[in-house]
Protein backbone atom coordinates (compact mmCIF):
# COMPACT_ATOMS: atom_id res chain seq x y z
CA UNK A 1 0.00 0.00 0.00
CA UNK A 2 1.23 3.43 -0.54
CA UNK A 3 2.69 5.50 2.45
CA UNK A 4 1.02 7.78 4.25
CA UNK A 5 1.22 11.56 2.30
CA UNK A 6 0.89 14.44 4.99
CA UNK A 7 -0.16 16.76 1.80
CA UNK A 8 -3.50 15.62 2.02
CA UNK A 9 -6.65 18.00 2.36
CA UNK A 10 -8.16 16.79 5.63
CA UNK A 11 -4.66 17.13 6.93
CA UNK A 12 -4.42 20.15 6.01
CA UNK A 13 -7.81 21.05 7.88
CA UNK A 14 -6.30 19.21 10.90
CA UNK A 15 -3.45 21.68 10.97
CA UNK A 16 -5.69 24.84 10.40
CA UNK A 17 -3.84 25.34 7.18
CA UNK A 18 -7.00 25.30 4.64
CA UNK A 19 -10.77 25.86 6.56
CA UNK A 20 -13.16 23.33 7.29
CA UNK A 21 -16.61 23.20 8.51
CA UNK A 22 -16.44 21.88 12.12
CA UNK A 23 -19.06 19.94 13.51
CA UNK A 24 -17.06 19.01 16.43
CA UNK A 25 -12.79 18.77 17.78
CA UNK A 26 -11.76 16.77 20.38
CA UNK A 27 -7.98 15.63 20.97
CA UNK A 28 -8.36 12.53 18.69
CA UNK A 29 -11.02 13.40 16.06
CA UNK A 30 -12.37 16.47 14.08
CA UNK A 31 -15.49 16.38 12.53
CA UNK A 32 -16.89 18.28 9.39
CA UNK A 33 -19.36 18.84 7.06
CA UNK A 34 -18.83 17.13 3.48
CA UNK A 35 -19.06 20.27 0.54
CA UNK A 36 -20.85 17.78 -1.44
CA UNK A 37 -23.20 16.05 0.20
CA UNK A 38 -24.79 13.41 -0.56
CA UNK A 39 -27.76 13.64 1.47
CA UNK A 40 -28.84 16.61 4.45
CA UNK A 41 -26.27 16.26 7.07
CA UNK A 42 -23.90 14.16 5.27
CA UNK A 43 -20.17 14.34 7.73
CA UNK A 44 -17.06 13.17 7.76
CA UNK A 45 -15.59 11.67 11.36
CA UNK A 46 -11.67 12.10 10.60
CA UNK A 47 -8.84 10.62 13.54
CA UNK A 48 -5.87 13.57 13.81
CA UNK A 49 -3.99 10.06 14.10
CA UNK A 50 -2.14 9.87 10.36
CA UNK A 51 -3.18 6.72 8.12
CA UNK A 52 -4.42 6.58 4.64
CA UNK A 53 -7.03 3.96 5.71
CA UNK A 54 -8.54 1.61 7.87
CA UNK A 55 -5.51 -0.94 6.31
CA UNK A 56 -2.79 0.94 7.67
CA UNK A 57 -4.71 2.52 10.63
CA UNK A 58 -3.69 1.72 14.66
CA UNK A 59 -6.55 -0.21 16.20
CA UNK A 60 -5.90 2.15 19.16
CA UNK A 61 -6.90 5.09 16.82
CA UNK A 62 -9.66 2.84 15.10
CA UNK A 63 -10.92 2.46 18.52
CA UNK A 64 -10.88 6.31 20.01
CA UNK A 65 -12.47 7.29 16.52
CA UNK A 66 -15.79 4.59 16.27
CA UNK A 67 -17.41 5.61 19.26
CA UNK A 68 -17.32 9.39 17.88
CA UNK A 69 -18.64 8.05 14.44
CA UNK A 70 -21.94 6.55 16.71
CA UNK A 71 -22.27 9.99 18.90
CA UNK A 72 -22.05 12.33 15.69
CA UNK A 73 -24.23 9.24 13.90
CA UNK A 74 -27.22 9.85 16.88
CA UNK A 75 -26.74 13.26 16.62
CA UNK A 76 -27.25 13.44 12.40
CA UNK A 77 -30.16 11.35 13.06
CA UNK A 78 -31.91 13.78 15.99
CA UNK A 79 -31.08 17.18 14.22
CA UNK A 80 -33.02 16.04 10.75
CA UNK A 81 -35.31 13.63 12.02
CA UNK A 82 -33.57 11.41 9.69
CA UNK A 83 -35.11 7.93 9.21
CA UNK A 84 -32.10 5.85 9.20
CA UNK A 85 -28.27 6.07 9.20
CA UNK A 86 -25.23 4.92 6.64
CA UNK A 87 -21.41 4.94 7.61
CA UNK A 88 -19.45 4.47 4.98
CA UNK A 89 -15.95 3.80 4.75
CA UNK A 90 -13.52 3.66 1.67
CA UNK A 91 -10.33 2.24 1.36
CA UNK A 92 -8.05 2.55 -2.25
CA UNK A 93 -9.26 4.50 -4.87
CA UNK A 94 -10.57 1.30 -6.80
CA UNK A 95 -13.15 1.16 -3.82
CA UNK A 96 -14.15 4.93 -3.84
CA UNK A 97 -11.67 6.30 -1.68
CA UNK A 98 -10.66 10.27 -2.91
CA UNK A 99 -8.97 11.65 0.18
CA UNK A 100 -6.17 9.04 1.50
CA UNK A 101 -6.20 9.99 5.26
CA UNK A 102 -8.56 7.81 6.95
CA UNK A 103 -12.18 9.18 7.21
CA UNK A 104 -15.93 8.05 7.93
CA UNK A 105 -18.83 9.02 6.33
CA UNK A 106 -22.24 9.52 8.05
CA UNK A 107 -24.68 9.59 5.82
CA UNK A 108 -28.30 10.16 7.10
CA UNK A 109 -31.49 8.43 5.25
CA UNK A 110 -34.46 9.73 4.59
CA UNK A 111 -37.73 7.52 3.72
CA UNK A 112 -38.14 7.76 -0.40
CA UNK A 113 -34.82 9.61 -1.22
CA UNK A 114 -32.16 7.13 -2.63
CA UNK A 115 -28.71 8.64 -1.50
CA UNK A 116 -26.28 9.05 -4.86
CA UNK A 117 -22.86 10.28 -5.03
CA UNK A 118 -22.96 13.95 -4.78
CA UNK A 119 -26.65 14.23 -4.98
CA UNK A 120 -27.17 17.70 -3.65
CA UNK A 121 -24.26 18.77 -5.68
CA UNK A 122 -22.14 21.71 -3.98
CA UNK A 123 -23.74 23.42 -0.86
CA UNK A 124 -23.55 26.79 0.07
CA UNK A 125 -21.31 27.31 3.45
CA UNK A 126 -23.82 28.96 5.61
CA UNK A 127 -26.57 25.99 4.32
CA UNK A 128 -23.77 23.86 5.62
CA UNK A 129 -23.18 25.69 8.51
CA UNK A 130 -26.69 25.98 9.47
CA UNK A 131 -26.32 21.81 9.31
CA UNK A 132 -23.19 21.58 11.42
CA UNK A 133 -24.24 24.12 14.02
CA UNK A 134 -28.13 21.69 14.12
CA UNK A 135 -25.79 18.67 14.74
CA UNK A 136 -23.98 20.15 17.19
CA UNK A 137 -27.31 21.20 18.94
CA UNK A 138 -28.09 17.66 18.92
CA UNK A 139 -24.81 16.30 20.39
CA UNK B 1 -35.81 3.41 18.12
CA UNK B 2 -37.19 -0.35 18.25
CA UNK B 3 -35.47 -2.05 21.19
CA UNK B 4 -33.13 -5.02 20.35
CA UNK B 5 -35.22 -8.48 19.45
CA UNK B 6 -33.19 -11.31 20.07
CA UNK B 7 -35.03 -13.41 17.64
CA UNK B 8 -32.88 -12.14 14.44
CA UNK B 9 -30.91 -14.26 12.24
CA UNK B 10 -27.48 -13.17 13.74
CA UNK B 11 -28.51 -14.10 17.25
CA UNK B 12 -29.43 -17.32 16.13
CA UNK B 13 -26.16 -18.13 14.57
CA UNK B 14 -24.21 -16.55 17.95
CA UNK B 15 -26.19 -18.96 19.90
CA UNK B 16 -25.40 -21.68 17.60
CA UNK B 17 -29.25 -22.39 16.37
CA UNK B 18 -28.64 -21.67 12.99
CA UNK B 19 -25.48 -22.87 11.06
CA UNK B 20 -23.22 -20.15 9.41
CA UNK B 21 -20.07 -20.01 7.52
CA UNK B 22 -17.93 -18.58 9.90
CA UNK B 23 -14.54 -16.86 9.48
CA UNK B 24 -13.49 -15.93 12.91
CA UNK B 25 -15.07 -16.43 15.80
CA UNK B 26 -13.95 -14.64 19.60
CA UNK B 27 -15.35 -13.87 22.94
CA UNK B 28 -17.01 -10.90 21.32
CA UNK B 29 -17.22 -11.33 17.79
CA UNK B 30 -18.06 -13.56 15.03
CA UNK B 31 -16.75 -13.09 11.01
CA UNK B 32 -19.21 -14.54 8.73
CA UNK B 33 -19.54 -14.99 5.15
CA UNK B 34 -22.58 -12.91 3.41
CA UNK B 35 -24.37 -15.37 1.60
CA UNK B 36 -25.69 -13.13 -1.14
CA UNK B 37 -22.57 -11.31 -1.61
CA UNK B 38 -22.28 -8.14 -3.72
CA UNK B 39 -18.49 -9.05 -4.37
CA UNK B 40 -15.82 -12.06 -3.67
CA UNK B 41 -15.00 -11.93 0.01
CA UNK B 42 -18.06 -9.81 1.13
CA UNK B 43 -17.80 -10.86 4.72
CA UNK B 44 -19.80 -9.66 8.27
CA UNK B 45 -18.71 -8.47 11.14
CA UNK B 46 -21.15 -8.96 13.93
CA UNK B 47 -20.35 -7.89 17.91
CA UNK B 48 -22.02 -10.46 19.95
CA UNK B 49 -23.22 -7.81 22.38
CA UNK B 50 -26.62 -7.28 21.79
CA UNK B 51 -27.43 -3.87 20.54
CA UNK B 52 -30.21 -3.01 16.98
CA UNK B 53 -27.43 -1.54 15.14
CA UNK B 54 -24.17 1.21 15.60
CA UNK B 55 -27.63 4.06 17.40
CA UNK B 56 -27.99 1.87 20.22
CA UNK B 57 -24.36 0.28 20.76
CA UNK B 58 -22.25 0.64 23.62
CA UNK B 59 -19.13 2.35 23.23
CA UNK B 60 -17.48 -0.42 24.70
CA UNK B 61 -19.02 -2.47 21.94
CA UNK B 62 -17.83 -0.83 19.12
CA UNK B 63 -13.96 0.13 20.84
CA UNK B 64 -13.70 -3.88 20.39
CA UNK B 65 -15.30 -4.40 17.02
CA UNK B 66 -13.39 -1.58 15.50
CA UNK B 67 -10.15 -3.71 15.33
CA UNK B 68 -11.75 -6.40 14.36
CA UNK B 69 -13.43 -4.92 11.22
CA UNK B 70 -9.54 -3.91 10.51
CA UNK B 71 -8.21 -6.99 10.69
CA UNK B 72 -10.83 -9.04 8.65
CA UNK B 73 -10.20 -5.95 5.59
CA UNK B 74 -6.39 -6.54 5.61
CA UNK B 75 -6.92 -10.46 5.52
CA UNK B 76 -10.00 -10.60 2.71
CA UNK B 77 -7.86 -7.64 0.68
CA UNK B 78 -4.67 -9.85 0.77
CA UNK B 79 -6.60 -13.57 0.01
CA UNK B 80 -8.17 -11.77 -2.86
CA UNK B 81 -5.71 -9.52 -4.37
CA UNK B 82 -8.38 -6.88 -3.78
CA UNK B 83 -7.40 -3.29 -5.13
CA UNK B 84 -9.84 -1.96 -2.36
CA UNK B 85 -12.17 -2.33 0.50
CA UNK B 86 -15.47 -0.44 1.04
CA UNK B 87 -16.94 -0.80 5.05
CA UNK B 88 -20.58 0.23 5.17
CA UNK B 89 -22.76 -0.63 8.11
CA UNK B 90 -26.67 0.21 8.11
CA UNK B 91 -28.95 1.67 10.54
CA UNK B 92 -32.72 1.13 10.55
CA UNK B 93 -34.92 -0.14 7.42
CA UNK B 94 -34.40 3.61 5.47
CA UNK B 95 -30.74 3.26 5.42
CA UNK B 96 -30.79 -0.27 3.83
CA UNK B 97 -30.72 -2.59 7.15
CA UNK B 98 -32.21 -5.83 6.84
CA UNK B 99 -31.09 -7.63 10.11
CA UNK B 100 -31.28 -6.13 13.11
CA UNK B 101 -28.49 -6.93 15.10
CA UNK B 102 -25.11 -4.60 14.07
CA UNK B 103 -23.04 -5.70 11.90
CA UNK B 104 -20.29 -3.83 9.64
CA UNK B 105 -19.74 -5.65 5.94
CA UNK B 106 -16.68 -5.73 4.30
CA UNK B 107 -16.98 -5.67 0.65
CA UNK B 108 -13.43 -5.92 -1.66
CA UNK B 109 -13.24 -3.84 -4.52
CA UNK B 110 -12.08 -4.79 -8.16
CA UNK B 111 -11.18 -2.53 -10.46
CA UNK B 112 -13.25 -2.19 -13.15
CA UNK B 113 -16.19 -4.40 -11.00
CA UNK B 114 -19.28 -2.38 -9.63
CA UNK B 115 -20.76 -3.03 -6.22
CA UNK B 116 -24.62 -4.10 -6.69
CA UNK B 117 -26.70 -5.41 -4.30
CA UNK B 118 -26.31 -8.94 -4.09
CA UNK B 119 -24.47 -8.68 -7.60
CA UNK B 120 -23.59 -12.15 -6.74
CA UNK B 121 -26.58 -13.56 -6.54
CA UNK B 122 -26.80 -16.40 -3.68
CA UNK B 123 -23.72 -18.60 -4.05
CA UNK B 124 -23.10 -22.04 -3.24
CA UNK B 125 -21.72 -22.66 0.44
CA UNK B 126 -18.84 -24.86 -0.93
CA UNK B 127 -17.67 -21.82 -2.58
CA UNK B 128 -18.10 -19.81 0.44
CA UNK B 129 -16.32 -22.07 2.41
CA UNK B 130 -13.32 -21.57 0.07
CA UNK B 131 -13.72 -17.82 0.65
CA UNK B 132 -14.03 -18.20 4.03
CA UNK B 133 -10.99 -20.47 4.58
CA UNK B 134 -8.70 -17.99 1.79
CA UNK B 135 -9.41 -15.28 4.09
CA UNK B 136 -8.70 -16.96 7.45
CA UNK B 137 -5.23 -18.31 6.27
CA UNK B 138 -4.38 -14.25 5.50
CA UNK B 139 -5.67 -13.49 9.30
Amino acid sequence: MTAYDDSNIFAKMIRGEIPAIKVHEDADTMVIMDIMPETKGHCLIIPKAPSRNLLDASDEALAKTIPVVAKIARAARKAFDADGIQIIQFNEEAAGQTVFHLHFHVIPSYEGVARKKHAMGEVDQDTLKAHAEAIRSAL
